[in-house]
């Protein structure tokens, strides 16, 4: 009867307290309270919403809930970071090696694919032999040696999180806000950082559709961090069309090798700069965003940022070599061109229907079983605003047949939206949200 | 995927197809939709509410969910009876045998208590040796030979509706009005009737607590009964106060022969003539409502009636020698009087709490394996309006223990309220809707 009374009295729209959450999450986890009755509580919440005492509360119950990560025996602040997924999105495979070669220690976990988004565990494996399932202690000792380790994060850290997902992804309540932030938060808070920098997408390629609604996760996710004593910035960053131009995992990595040669597409280059210097402001390498930046510029100019993602993939076991002949990475036999219709500026960019395209052509999972081809994908060559010309190319399709090849030309092509007068490009980055901003 | 699009669809507001609702149902039936996808739906249905539509398809896809009841070897229009539950509410043991009297077959399904509600057969077991367990042979011939059975529904009518209504009970989804509608529906239509007489109530001591709640059920069984080609009538009545003076299994079976004999309280003969003369005129015994009531009203004072209650119980293998002799009827040893605390008119009367200090004396279940205690309970001397003097007698406790009689005694005192000045009495049938009133 009391789980009855806790879902009635959420219903009814009432706040429940951190001891009625905590045993929400503790009951389930035990197998006490059924599926059906979380269930239940979940579309409630998605209803309702929560009070961001009961999102702490779930946050704090989820973090608490398996194993947790104790970094202190690496020196320094260790800044963690996160993106909520878009399209495209390859900025810690940048990002890692990039802040560690200005000796800020980055030690990441970091997740598969989820839906039409790529996970940064699935570009990494375009390294043959590369390891992601480290030891604590490998982990650990890699990040005090030489500054960085990208793993994935295991079933220990957050168990509640895991089994929550799965309801929610079954239940269709994973859209909510307050879940969403808790769920983030509660993996970041077991990682054991000690701060963070969170990129919270929004755009037709993102999970948020709507400026509005960034904010508010952006508002809600640095306010738990506050909640735990840890400092947090979150940058809001468009996601209406794709970051960079690859989209699949080794075309990603390609393009990340290229950013990290500072030859790389100029929007990643502007968030990795904006992510990176946030990053190295809350681990105290400078107080100053001008250096800051200078300091990551000069480890893109110098090669150090490149020869640290080579020194990352050797010690976990990758083929270096490919970080500097990335002719090496997965290859896709066959690759054909997307040619617009007409000519004109180009409007909008379909950047869900991209996801799935590339999805389609094996980039993602289809289900959690089915197994990923690293070597296949989209380049997109144009960005709003761009004028194309009719027969120029706007994007390449990399696939392993020829029948997979001309679906996905022929899918792509209609997620270029071309117009006859000028369009106004977009800003990349629309806003930043940091602990200071709400004192 | 299926089903998360069905519950994607409905939680954005969307209307689901009959086919969508009748996957639901079987899909829980046969066990391939887990118990958390229907949870977040019924979730989601009490806050997106269904269409009549969907609710016309949720009554048939759970009415056709099991066995059904053949009723046509019994000769005529089969009318039957349901009441949404009331506290004292003990109407149908004196409607289908008096209904039977006037020469209506009346074969009647009944349940179990409900929460603070009690249930017909729990009453029927007061007669020694009554069986309400009947086979469907025993139920139908009883009926063609001496025209009134009452029978426990078994588990194989609307099974997809049991199943069903224990998620709802787990999850807090009860108080939905489209799910109570299907749910009550889906039974009254796999038991075979031809017409039905609904009796809604509504105030503090029903599910409903607001008039325009209850005229929407109302309506909405109606509805549905005409969707399926079968006349209904609803009649909204109070539940302000308890129905008739008895609560209790024992005492209300005392109250129901006392109006056979038609000595019984007021309210509840005018609630039996209103709903018993709507079951006469649904099954084309007379079409008019004055010659039903005279007919009613000469099986009573005929004995007629009173003469059906004994046939009944005594085909059902009961004691029917309790009929004449209703001292014979369980009896509880301690009986302690309720006396109010001052001088005045009753203003109201909590008849939730008359119901729940009804459960406490061993009335009601408190979970399903609990027993009940047949002879416990309480009569209610007094209705709102009423003038009462200090030290008037205004409730009677009959109880198995000393302890328990006096916390009762103090939790029943609690429940009547008393102003100085005259109090409107309240009328008891407040609305009634019938098929033809929504042409």
């Amino acid at each position: 009867m009391r789980i009855y009374e806790l879902l009635l009295k959420k219903r009814n729209g009432h706040e429940l307290t951190e001891t009625e959450i905590d045993q929400l999450i503790t009951g389930m986890l035990s197998g006490e309270i059924p599926d059906y009755q979380i269930a239940a509580w979940l579309m409630t919440v998605y209803f309702q919403g929560m009070t961001d005492r009961e999102t702490y509360a779930l946050t704090q119950a989820m973090a608490a809930s398996g194993e947790t990560l104790d970094l202190s025996a690496i020196p320094g602040v260790k800044v963690d970071k996160h993106s909520t997924g878009g399209v495209g999105d390859k900025t810690t495979l940048v990002l890692a090696p990039l802040v560690a070669a200005c000796g800020v220690p980055v030690a990441k976990m970091s997740g598969h694919a989820l839906g039409h988004t790529g996970g940064t565990l699935d570009k990494l494996a375009s390294f043959p032999g590369l390891q992601t399932a480290l030891t604590r202690e490998h982990f650990i000792k890699q990040v005090q040696e030489i500054g960085v380790a990208i793993a994935g994060q295991t079933g220990r850290l957050a168990p509640a999180d895991k089994q929550l997902y799965a309801l929610r992804d079954a239940t269709a309540t994973v859209d909510s806000i307050p879940l969403i932030a808790a769920s983030v938060m509660s993996k970041k808070l077991a990682a054991g950082c000690d701060a963070m920098v969170l990129d919270v997408k929004v755009g037709k390629g993102a999970f948020m559709q709507e400026p509005d609604d960034a904010r508010e996760l952006a508002r809600l996710m640095v306010s738990i961090a506050q909640q735990h004593g840890k400092q947090a910035v979150a940058v809001i960053t468009d996601m209406s069309q794709p970051l960079g131009s690859a989209i699949g995992n080794a075309l990603e990595v390609k393009e990340a090798i290229a950013t990290l040669r500072d030859q790389g597409p100029a929007d990643l280059k502007e968030l990795c700069l904006r992510l990176g210097s946030q990053m190295l402001l809350l681990a105290n390498r400078t107080d100053n965003v001008t250096e800051a930046e200078q300091l990551l510029n000069d480890a893109l100019s110098s090669g150090a940022a490149l020869y640290k993602l080579a020194q990352m993939v050797t010690r976990q076991g990758g083929a270096a070599d490919c970080v500097y002949h990335p002719e090496l990475l997965p290859q896709a036999p066959i690759c054909r061109e997307v040619l617009p219709s007409g000519t004109g500026y180009v409007q909008s960019i379909d950047t869900l229907a991209l996801g799935l395209t590339a999805m389609d052509l094996g980039a993602g999972r289809g289900s959690k079983e089915s197994s990923i081809d690293l070597s296949v994908g989209l380049e997109i060559l144009v960005k709003i605003g761009d004028h194309v010309r009719q027969g120029q190319c706007v994007a390449r399709v990399h696939a392993n047949t020829a029948q997979q090849a001309e679906a996905a030309v022929r899918r792509a092509e209609q997620a270029f939206v071309l117009c006859e007068t000028p369009v106004e490009t977009r800003p990349l980055i629309l806003d930043q949200v940091s602990s200071g901003s709400k004192a």
